[in-house]
C-alpha cells in the first residue's frame, strides 16, 4: 500500500469533477468547483466544533440529517466563507443548493454546500447560480477534472493537495482518493480545513462515520498550525459503492481504515508543509503519557507556544521554552522523569545534558525536524504535525484586508 | 488617589533597596538586587502554576511555610531563571540564601529568592554570594535606590515598571509601592513576571493573602501578551507595619483593597505595554457575560488567536476573526447576540454592520484602542489587557540564542 501524493491519482468509480470561475475571488482564479456523484452514494461529515458556523455548515449538517446520508453533489465556493452572514447567509445557500438540485434532477437535501474565504460579506448567489449549468457541462471523471476540483477550493494555500490509493482484497479492490485546502486557521477540532473524500467502497452512512472519525482523530486533529479554528470545517467522506467491495465483507474493514488513514495523514501533511510563512514542519512525538487525552494536550500546548515556534523559526534548540510549554499544559508532569530530543540528540533528561548546539540548530533548520519528549507517566504516544511561527505568517495576516 | 506610575514615588516605611552588577548578564548591566525589611515584616505570595517551576519558586514556597510569612529579604538575579537545574539549582539557591541570611544576621527561611532569565543553565552562585557583602552595604530607603532595584530585575524590558500611592484613612495612612518585570511569555496564571509589592500597612500574612488573590485577579491574570506562563512567575505582597495602620481598624480594608488593586493594576498596564515587539495595546471589554469565568475564556480565546493578533499587527478592523476566536472558546455563544465594537464603531449585531472602515483602520492604528465584544448572554463583564503580534516579536523570540 503507497499512497502517491500527486504524481498518478486513482479515480474511484461513480464521481465526477469540474471548476469554474464564477468572479468570487478578486484574482479571477477558479473559485466554484463541484463533484456529482452516482445516485446511490451514502455520506458522512464532521465538521467546525467552532460556535460560530457558517451557513454551509449549518444548511449541509441539515441536509444531510434530511437525506439520511445521501448526497448527490458537492458544490465548493472559494473567496467566500458565507459566515457571520445572518438569516440570508442561510437563505442564498439554500438557494444555491435548490437550483443546482433543479438543474441535476435530485432533491435538495442531496446537495452538500461547502464554502471557504472571507468572513462577514455576503455570499454573491447570483455569480454562483449563472455558472452552475457550466459547472455540470464540464463534469468528468478524470484526472485532470479532479486537479482542477483541487485548485479551484484552494485561498492561500500555494498548491493544491490530493493523494489517492488503490486497496486490494481477497476478492475486488476499490479506490480511495481525496483533495484537501488549507493554510491557515489550521488547528484541531479541524480550521479552515476542507476535506473531500471520495471511495467506490459501499458503505452505510453510519459505517462511514466511524471509519471517519477514526481517520480523523490520528490525523486532522493531531496537526497544528497557527491554533485558530475555523468557523466552515468540513471533513466529507462520499461512497458510491461502485467497487461492488461491501464493507461488511470479512478482511475489508480493517485493510480499508488503514489505507483511509493513510489518504487522511498525507493530506494532513500536505496542509501542514503548505501553511503560511512555513519554513520548518516539525513531527512532535509525545510518549510516555497515560492516555492519548494527555498526550494531545501536551502536544497542543507545545505546538501552541508562541515562544516554541518561534525558537523553531530561528532553529534555536531551546529546549527549555518546550518543557515550560509542557509544564503548562495543566498534565502534571514531573520534570525529573521528561525527557526531551531535538533531532538526534538528547538535550534533556531530568536536567539539561550536555548536547551539541550547532549540531542540533543544524538539525532544526532543514524543512523537517522531528522533537520527541517523553513524559516518563505511562505508555501512551501521539505524532502531532505542527511548525515554526514566522515574521512571514505574521505579514500575511496582518496586511489590510477588510 | 492616583497612582504615580514613574514621575514621583512614594515609599512605605521599613524597607530599603540595592542593586548591583555580579556579572550573570552578558551585557554587564546590573543584574542582582536586594530589598531588606524591618524586623516583623509580614509576606504572601503567589507563584506560577506552571508544573515545571524554578528552584527559586520550590525554595521560596518552602521558606514562607518554614518561617510562617516572615520575610527579611529578597534576594533577586536577573539573566539566569536557575530552571530545569536539578537538585544543584536547588541547593545553589539555599546557599545564596543560607549566606544572605548570615550577612544579615536572620534566618535562612526568611530570605526569598527570585531568579529570571535563560532556562537550564546552571546558576553562577559564585558570583552571586561574592556580591552580596556590597548588596547589604548599598541598601537604602530612598527612592534612587528602588529605581535602581526595579531596573536590576529587567531581563527583554525596554523600562522599569512601578507604582506608588499614599493612601489615607480617617486615622493615619500607610504607602503602597510596587515593581514588577516582564515582557514576554506574559500570560495569566502569572508568567515570567516578577511583582514586588511593598507596604507599611500592619497585617498578617492571611490578611495580605486574601488582598493579593483579589488584586492579582483583577490585574495580573487580565492580561496576555502571547499566552506563554513562565516557570518563574512570583508575585510578593510584603507589610512591615510601620505606618501603624491596622488592617483590622474599621474603613481600612475596602480602600487599602482599591489602592493595592490600582498599584497592579497600574504595573500590568507597564507590563503590556512594555510587551516584546508591541505596536498597539488592546483593551478587550467581554460584556454581557454569564460569570466571570466565560467572560475570562471568551477574551483569552480572543487574546490568544494569531488570527487576531495578526490582524491587529495590520491595523484590520477584521471582527471576523474576533467572532471566530470567540465562537471556539467553548462558551456557547449565539452568534446572532454578539455585537462587536472596534473603537468607536459597532461593526458586528448578529450581522455584518455598516461601518466605515477608513476610521475603524485608523483607530486601530492608535497605540491604544478598546474592543469591545457583547455576549448577550448575561451581566457579568471583565477587562482584559493584550497586545497585538508583530514580526518585530517573531524577530526578538527567533533569534538563535541557546
Amino acid at each position: 500500500m503507497t499512497v502517491s501524493a500527486s504524481p498518478q491519482l486513482c479515480l474511484p468509480a461513480g464521481f465526477s469533477f469540474s471548476a469554474v470561475t464564477a468572479g468570487i475571488k478578486a484574482s479571477g482564479r477558479p473559485d466554484l468547483a463541484m463533484v456529482s456523484c452516482s445516485s446511490g452514494t451514502t455520506a458522512t461529515a464532521l465538521f467546525t466544533r467552532n460556535r460560530v458556523v457558517a451557513a454551509p455548515v449549518i444548511v449541509g449538517r441539515k441536509s444531510l440529517a434530511e437525506s439520511r446520508g445521501r448526497v448527490r453533489a458537492v458544490i465548493v465556493n472559494s473567496g467566500n466563507a458565507n459566515c457571520a452572514t445572518g438569516k440570508l447567509g442561510i437563505q442564498l445557500c439554500h438557494g444555491i443548493c435548490r437550483e443546482a438540485a433543479r438543474l441535476l434532477n435530485v432533491k435538495s437535501a442531496e446537495i452538500l454546500p461547502s464554502s471557504t474565504g472571507v468572513i462577514g460579506v455576503p455570499l454573491p448567489a447570483e455569480k454562483i447560480k449563472a455558472r452552475l449549468p457550466e459547472l455540470k457541462a464540464a463534469s468528468a471523471a478524470t484526472e485532470p477534472a479532479l486537479r482542477q476540483f483541487a485548485e479551484a477550493i484552494m485561498t492561500t494555500d500555494t498548491r493544491a493537495k490530493l493523494a489517492s490509493q488503490r486497496v486490494g482484497f481477497a476478492r475486488g479492490e476499490c479506490v480511495i482518493a481525496g483533495v484537501a485546502k488549507g493554510a491557515g486557521m489550521i488547528h484541531p477540532q479541524l480550521a479552515t480545513m476542507l476535506v473531500y473524500l471520495f471511495t467506490d467502497l459501499a458503505a452505510t452512512p453510519t459505517e462511514l462515520k466511524s471509519l471517519l472519525r477514526t481517520a480523523c482523530d490520528q490525523t486532522f486533529n493531531c496537526i497544528s498550525i497557527d491554533g485558530d479554528t475555523s468557523t466552515n470545517d468540513t471533513v466529507l467522506l462520499l461512497a458510491s459503492g461502485k467497487s461492488g467491495v461491501q464493507f461488511t465483507q470479512p478482511g475489508i474493514r480493517a485493510k480499508f481504515s488503514a489505507a483511509l488513514r493513510e489518504i487522511c495523514e498525507s493530506l494532513a501533511e500536505q496542509i501542514v508543509s503548505d501553511g503560511e510563512g512555513v519554513q520548518h514542519v516539525i513531527r512532535l512525538f509525545v510518549e510516555q503519557a497515560k492516555n492519548r487525552d494527555e498526550a494531545l494536550r501536551i502536544a497542543r500546548a507545545i505546538a501552541h507556544s508562541l515562544l516554541v515556534k518561534t525558537a523553531w523559526a530561528g532553529a534555536d534548540p531551546n529546549w527549555g521554552r518546550i518543557l515550560s510549554a509542557a509544564g503548562s499544559s495543566g498534565v502534571p508532569i514531573v520534570p525529573e522523569r521528561v525527557e526531551i530530543s531535538i533531532g538526534s540528540q538528547t538535550v534533556f533528561r531530568g536536567a539539561a545534558r550536555h548536547f551539541d548546539p550547532v549540531k542540533a540548530h543544524h538539525e532544526l533548520s532543514q524543512p523537517r525536524c522531528d522533537i520527541r519528549v517523553k513524559l516518563g507517566r505511562g505508555r501512551s504516544s501521539l505524532l502531532f504535525h505542527t511548525t515554526d511561527l514566522t515574521a512571514e505568517y505574521v505579514r500575511i495576516n496582518a496586511e489590510y484586508s477588510t
